[in-house]
């Protein structure tokens, strides 16, 4: 079994309310020095093959299919152990 | 400036909805070997501080005080640059 680490960003440019939002809470809690938030998904994902090429391709195309909307989002995919 | 990534998840045990709703999707799409799927919260915060040490501890507290709920999340702190 391997696991797939997916994760699913906004793009630069794109504007990420909930960042921003979180950013905002952070410094009305007092935290200075806050430059920017970005938030963004992450999705682990437990594969039954052993071969990590076929699960790196696997994931890319459920990135393509479903996890990620080409529009506003870029992704990156680490295979792990 | 550095970039502290924060990554909040369920704790084991606790229902994940979204993971499960995905898996669910990507069966029906016809992907095979779907073991499990985990969705989880990342948050890149860029600090002005150049302390490493520094960035690391103010990163817990605002896991603490508003990025992650004790009872249902665990979370993971990882500073970068």
């Amino acid at each position: 079994m391997v696991q797939v680490r997916v994760e699913v960003r906004l793009k630069k440019g794109v504007t990420d309310p909930e960042g921003d939002n979180v950013q905002k809470a952070l410094t009305l809690l007092g935290f200075k020095g806050l430059r920017a938030v970005h938030s963004s998904k992450l999705f682990l994902i437990d594969l039954a093959t052993k071969d990590p090429k076929a699960a790196q391709k696997q994931a890319e195309e459920m990135c393509r299919r479903l996890l990620a909307n080409p529009v506003i989002h870029d992704y990156s995919i680490r295979v792990e152990k």
